[in-house]
């Protein structure tokens, strides 16, 4: 691998003889910009190029590899963990000019479209028609499809409607070397060959670069009504949740939050909830009224049964979007709170079996609390096991510290739960660390599954643990809070 | 890769030692019984050993891989494609005394078993509790779950419930060389390194085997009806399932089954229905009664406005299960028709964009016919484009008519419709000759990725077209047929 800088003029000319002057920067500036993403490493460039078509990547590619310069994929940079930027220099390969959606399909309930894409503009498109592709990540409104492919991302929604992978029915791909492949098929359903294409779902840009990106998609549920449930014991919480899932209804979305979570809610809320160990926001949708409205009653009649301190229900859409609106300004509320920026850390998006989301709720604090976390929030998606934790360290003042907490949580969550370090966020930089405790010898197929794809080793170096493994959550500081 | 027949005594010393001597057979009537699966392929293997747990296989893997003797993972040997047989001699490793519940955990809507548990038993044991896994494919009484992974198997409620695939959480897999590696989690939610899981889900035993499966199950639905509508034209059945697919419905199940398969359901049935070029049956189902009939009503009334013939709807859940029953008597009846085996050809399980099977069950039967196709049946899981296609071809006999019809219905349903070979049978032996037409350039590196798990190719030789690629629909023909 290629690790001195290279020239930053050839690089332009290079570039510029496959995607024009345009489309290739060596700008300290913009190389700057593209040294972050939405997590809190950072690592600069040596050139960012914006391809528009299949061709010129696979012309860059073919350039990249024979140089061996690293080469990372990168969509709208709203990664938590670190994917999309470059950890030791390389080529950002910018594809948010490849933005077009090239097929809606209603009658085989599928979409093409190019990488480039961007979650909220497809969705708005297919409103058009009544459909949608329903993975919701938290970014929605600035995510591409592509980094949505690359990182298998999924939000609150996955519960009932699943996650990134299980919407992608075909892809075009383009190899390390420049070989152009095509997985999958627009039959929706297919057994043929091994699933390359949930092989590459989820690579994050280790792999290759996605030119095209089959997606099934789904009549929009036409009614939809939310509830908050504010809980003394989270152990009640986790009860409700059982014993809703139980009942057969699978809810559009089953939040649990903690008691700072909830306090943080209060401001958006047209009147402030009261405050309990723990709170459930639970929504009910689906194409007729009458079964959202009484699958509905029959959730706040089990919260009830298990001593709810309030029980709120949404009387109107606008009501609604007003209390999920409330949860999703938790994270800036508590960034207020503390004055500070709230980092992101190597843990903040364990998977736990659903039935222990309490419990693992109350341990993970407990040892992370032993272990000096500071200050620390927890909220999860109670109905598919994913717990997000929000630890207030400042990696430049405390980065020992936090790699403490980060592997005691890690440790507990694999060891003790056999959960995963990663339900929805992807490895990235943050957990690449805690790769070898996950997965164990399975790493060592997946390194050479990667040597299958990309020999030279030149897709995204340094995520996921496959070439040498960090040996802490920060293998790339970001330079604001100070280098290492 | 040893061709040559081992000697059996030594053999059955070697496996003894790992097995002991009542798990091995070399026995000549035994050895022909596993010659055989549920396709039209024969091939008969030098031993069949019958492990007990992982470390058996753990010795048995190293000891084939250290003389490059072919292994085939084998369940039920329901198989329809030639996955459950050798090709050219080897050992079959019947799986099904491994056949354990290890644990069933409601709460956390997981199960984790043995590969050699049968479909119904489980569900049996699931039911218990008001649970199920649902894939149920057509051999659902006898086939093993280790057999439904290897083969990704799905059947009529795929269109609701999804495919094996979607249910895989996590395996643990022992490789050709004896390594054995975990992947998954106990998270539901996952998006950790590689999808090792589904690469290994469809790998037809070729890549390793499976010795603990753990799978998400559901709720069992409490209520369903079904409903057959009979149609002048196959065209009007279409329209009929678009409608009721873009309403916001999504049925349990919905199969497009043409005119010979409606009069073989008649005598079934307790009032003939009449004939037209196609019918439809269509089911809803769920937790709420209400909401079952409701969504049965608007189909009902879809299919009115659209010149059914006939509409029968089931009264009770005995004259439901009397109408599947019906359906399911299609393939037997048929055979009865023609007064011969009606062989499951090399073309039997395409799969197409769900708009577009209308069209291609007129265009399929039309390049058939052409071709000299002698007599076909077809039907299809119109919600998930699933069509398939029943050919009576004497391969002993017609084997050049029967490679020539299999060609362009292959050749249509890939060049054409941008469809797959297999929806959700497997490509096995059958399909190994189009492997190459499907799958272009991907081939390459599926073989690859075979590489990295199997380098000395013992796993299952001869499936998928990862080897050499066969000339032929029919590689392996049957014995009672007639050799090669």
């Amino acid at each position: 691998m290629a690790s001195e800088t290279p020239d930053p003029k050839l690089l332009f000319e290079s570039f510029s003889k496959i995607v024009g002057e345009n489309d290739v920067s060596v700008d300290e500036a913009e190389l700057f910009a593209y040294s972050l993403d939405a997590s809190n490493h950072q690592g600069e460039p040596w050139a960012v190029v914006r391809p528009e078509n299949r061709n010129e990547i696979v012309d860059i590619l073919k350039l990249c590899n024979a140089r061996a310069m690293p080469v990372n994929p990168r969509g709208a940079g709203t990664s938590l963990a670190g994917q999309a930027l470059t950890l030791n220099g390389g080529i950002i390969l910018d594809i948010r000019k490849m933005n077009k959606i090239k097929e809606i399909n209603i009658g085989d309930r599928e979409v093409i479209v190019e990488p480039g894409v961007v979650y909220s503009k497809l969705n708005e498109e297919l409103a058009k028609y009544g459909y949608c592709f329903p993975p919701e990540p938290g970014s929605a409104m600035s995510c591409t499809v592509g980094g949505m492919v690359g990182n298998n991302a999924s939000g609150i929604r996955a519960v009932k409607y699943g996650v990134t992978r299980d919407f992608v029915l075909g892809l075009e791909v383009v190899l390390a070397n420049g070989d152009v492949i095509r997985t999958g098929s627009r039959s929706i359903k297919t057994s043929s060959g091994y699933d390359l294409t949930r092989l590459f779902v989820g690579s994050e840009g280790t792999l290759g670069v996605f030119t095209e990106i089959i997606l099934k998609i789904l009549p929009m549920p036409k009614y939809a009504q939310v509830l908050i449930a504010v809980f003394k014991s989270v152990v009640d919480a986790g009860k409700v949740a059982s014993q809703v899932i139980n009942s057969g209804i699978t809810p559009s979305a089953m939040e649990l939050v903690d008691q700072f979570c909830t306090a943080a809610m209060n401001p958006a809320l047209s009147k402030p909830l009261p405050l309990g160990e723990a709170s459930l926001m639970i929504e009910t949708d689906g194409t007729m009224n009458e079964t959202v409205k009484a699958e509905m009653e029959k959730v706040k009649k089990v919260c009830e049964d298990n001593g709810a301190v309030e029980v709120r229900v949404s009387k109107d859409p606008e009501e609604r979007l007003q209390m999920w609106r409330a949860r999703d300004s938790v994270y800036t509320r508590l960034t207020q709170l503390r004055g500070e920026s709230l980092v992101i850390h190597g843990v903040s998006d364990t998977g736990v079996p659903i039935s222990k989301v309490p419990e693992a709720l109350r341990e993970l604090k407990e040892v992370a609390k032993k272990a000096g976390a500071p200050l620390m929030i927890m909220f999860g998606h109670i109905g598919d096991g994913n717990v997000h934790i929000g630890l207030s360290v400042d990696p430049a003042k405390e980065l020992e510290k936090g790699d403490k907490i980060a592997r005691v949580i890690a440790e507990t969550v694999i060891n003790k739960y056999k959960g995963t370090i990663t339900a929805e966020h992807g490895a990235g930089l943050s957990k690449a660390v805690f790769m070898p405790l996950e997965h164990g010898k399975a790493l060592e197929y997946m390194r050479k599954i990667k040597g299958v794809f990309d020999p030279k080793g030149i897709m995204n170096p340094g995520v996921m643990g496959l070439g040498d493994v960090p040996n802490t959550t920060f293998p790339s500081l970001p330079k604001k809070v100070g280098g290492r």
